[in-house]
């Protein structure tokens, strides 16, 4: 089941509001600086200088009573003296000034907020003080706040980089199906810089730091509503809205869109430290544990389990049964291979016994049974490759099978005809998720994603995602009844 | 507790000639070519391609009846007309041809053979006889053999490439203090390629395919011996020499050389796979967890798991307690490692009151409990980060820290003084084990690795090192009275 779009239903799930709040956010026509600095490596200066190098299509206003102009570009005082209410607003002043910018900012129009500035809930009882003073900005007027706390947002595909983070300077984002959203900034860049170094496009990244009004719950379903979006990223610390992230995560699971979340905390010693990093309450871990169950997100302990699935994912292949087929070049890779599928309680089916026979007729010292060794011969007589996976997918029993080949398949001679043979299998079986196991060069892994195929150096973390697909896959055929989505704060 | 070399009691478990008999097979003076071919593509002209690319430093005599000269060296007819009795021979012709080449390698006085052909037990009965007889000929000869249907060994440091496999075109291995046997020769080739592009250094590789009589336990204890091999990685799918293993582990635990070993074959559909692959009976699984719990092996499920604790290892440091102090410049990782670490059992001892008060003073929104969390405000002022060290380690409570610096610690500026940070902090606390988590390229982790701190990109892996290695420690500093070695089949 891929990228599900009932319309009907979602309009009874999604209030038009809750979407019209955020998307000046994401996707801002104007943004204003408040705090821009003319350095363009201080925290001030970096947006700037970020969205000019990506290109950003939309209009921007520094603003710094103390120049004329920032980077070049000419400032205002204020934003009250900025030429049109701005759909977004970037707070880079400090903690103490924060409150009556916000203030200024609501009373010009701006339609959301991102505050930059640590010093609040998270440090002191001062602190938080003025964060209950932003709150209640964002629940009186029709602005929107992220943070404070925070690292900002981007929208890779406008070149909108409302965010501070140096990652940005590591390699810059490319657009792509994933949306993101990390309550923590330092994390949540981390999250992205991996993500853009294994070449997983993340669309939209929003970090929501100390998250006086804009939360992890509502962000997801924001990203759920989103039609560029296929594939939700998210990392907490903890939860209060409840009610919301059910909404969102139902949300999700409806439209067929697999969440990947990583709540952490999990332990007295982590909650604690959540408490002090951005105020949250970790809440009872098992409580989240069933929650994920319940709505299908697959739980994440890590950086590479998070993004591993969430790579798989965008090829938008979930197997609807948990039968996979091992084919492989290393006897000891199969057998690896098997345990780890049977251990995850994937079905590790046998060929039957007519196909056995066929193929032991092509090879025989293969073992045809499944796992499917098809030794190095196949490198030798290509067509092995081919007939094996032909017999193998139509025995019509696989709806996942994953791939050995090692650094062989990433010979010059060998990438034409494999990723041709793995492209014709994969348009005459479009339903079944074929994974690859190769090392090699990211432009020949390119070559075989190309071909509808996800690529993992390592063989157990292939099976691993196949497991994780295909519970998504048992998520979404769930018999799902219309939720409704609990409003943001009023 | 590091490398123990306690000569007394080596003495009591080593019999000489055990070590005699595998030296001349991976650290040959001379070796012979059986099937060498003129063709450096094919399966009888790589090695030789590989040793002469490599300078491999002793006699290398091909054989081949129907050629004058092979790859430009001069060509014998026989194993019998080669002007001196070799220490290898290496066997690549027919299956059918092979147990009368190592019969004639026999009594031509060659001191180890290696048999690259498959067609063996793992496939026939009459392939079953054949390797009976070649079991018969290591028994009743001084010639030792390793397979048949191996991919061979090689030792990196004198360029012996006693191999076919073409991983080593990939990347040809570099010397290091690992020592790699493998059942399986298809995946012993992809952990050697995994490794040299890591960069663990592995300085022996040896393959035994279906282990007529050179086995993976003989190995491991070979590699125990071997003065230059600190860490040893093992890949089985069965052992049918129990005690041979038992002494082996029991000899590596008392010279303190961690073993990381595979054991596949977990799931009875892995080890059905095991049997067609290897003709390995995978033997009950919990036998193995036991064996390896009692003599502090380490089980490693995948390729990955297998080469972290094994690069990790070859630092040589084993903390002398589960006490693991987290640095971070992200509390939602601090926040993850803490979760990790307990659930590890590892113990994330909070710092002192008088420590936290002190790093309190130095940055007032830090959170310096444990994990200590240094906000990337570190990075202007890079003091912070050698006086949190500093304190971390004047508590003498922690045998581990884990600091977590992203990509942060790989710009340019940053790479000199923390890197000096950290060697100095290692100078000074040498046995207390410093793990960085860094994201950046090949040069700038191998600079902190020259401060002698293994680099993880992946914190949550970084911690689970910690985990294995203090438990290497517990293993050496239990009581172990000397084991009496099983001397290999008579």
């Amino acid at each position: 089941m891929t990228h599900a779009e009932d319309s009907d239903q979602m309009a009874a799930v999604q209030p038009n509001d809750v979407e019209d709040t955020l998307a000046p956010l994401l996707n801002p026509g104007s943004v204003a600086i408040i705090g821009a600095s003319d350095n363009p490596a201080r925290i001030g200066g970096r947006p700037l200088r970020y969205m000019r190098d990506a290109g950003f299509n939309g209009r921007i206003y520094p603003v710094n009573p103390n120049r004329e102009s920032v980077q070049e570009i000419p400032a205002f005082a204020t934003i009250a003296e900025v030429p049109e209410p701005v759909d977004t607003a970037i707070i880079a002043v400090p903690a103490r000034a924060v409150v009556d910018t916000a203030e200024a900012c609501a009373a010009a129009n701006v339609k959301a907020a991102i505050i930059f500035s640590a010093g609040f809930a998270e440090m002191s009882d001062d602190g938080r003080r003025r964060q209950d003073a932003l709150a209640a900005i964002a629940r009186t007027t029709p602005m929107r706040i992220v943070g404070p706390n925070c690292l900002g947002v981007y929208n890779s595909a406008t070149g909108f980089f409302g965010t501070f983070t140096s990652t940005i300077e590591a390699g810059r984002p490319t657009p792509g199906r994933v949306g993101l959203v990390s309550q923590s900034g330092a994390y949540g860049s981390h999250l992205s810089l991996i993500a853009t170094l294994r070449g997983i496009g993340i669309r939209f990244w929003v970090t929501t730091g100390n998250e006086c009004d804009v939360d992890v719950a509502e962000t997801i379903g924001w990203l759920a509503r989103h039609p560029d979006i296929s594939v939700i990223v998210a990392y907490a610390e903890g939860v209060c809205d409840r009610d919301r992230l059910f909404a969102s995560l139902a949300l999700a699971r409806a439209r067929g869109k697999p969440v990947i979340f990583q709540k952490v905390g999990r332990t007295d010693v982590g909650a604690a430290a959540a408490r002090t990093h951005t105020a949250a309450l970790a809440g009872t871990d098992a409580v989240y544990d069933g929650v994920f169950r319940q709505y299908g997100v697959h739980r994440a302990r890590d950086t590479e389990e998070m993004l591993d699935v969430a790579y798989a994912a965008t090829f938008g292949t979930f197997p609807a049964s948990r039968r996979v087929g091992l084919m492989t070049i290393s006897g000891g890779v199969g057998v690896q291979m098997a345990d780890e599928a049977v251990e995850r309680g994937l079905e590790v089916t046998p060929m039957s016994a007519a196909a056995q026979a066929r193929l032991k007729t092509l090879l025989p010292y293969a073992s045809p049974r499944n796992p499917v060794d098809i030794t190095a011969q196949a490198f030798n007589d290509l067509t092995l490759v081919t007939t094996n996976l032909d017999v193998m997918l139509a025995e019509g029993t696989y709806d996942a099978i994953v791939a050995f080949f090692t650094f062989v398949a990433a010979a010059k001679a060998m990438v034409g005809p494999i990723s041709e043979t793995f492209r014709e299998a994969k348009r005459r079986h479009p339903n079944c998720l074929l994974i690859m196991s190769i090392v090699g060069p990211p432009d020949i892994v390119r070559r075989y994603e190309e071909a509808g195929c996800p690529v993992f150096e390592d063989p157990a973390r292939a099976v691993r995602v196949v497991d994780a697909l295909s519970r998504f896959s048992e998520a979404f055929a769930r018999h799902t009844p219309p939720v409704a989505l609990t409003a943001p704060a009023p």
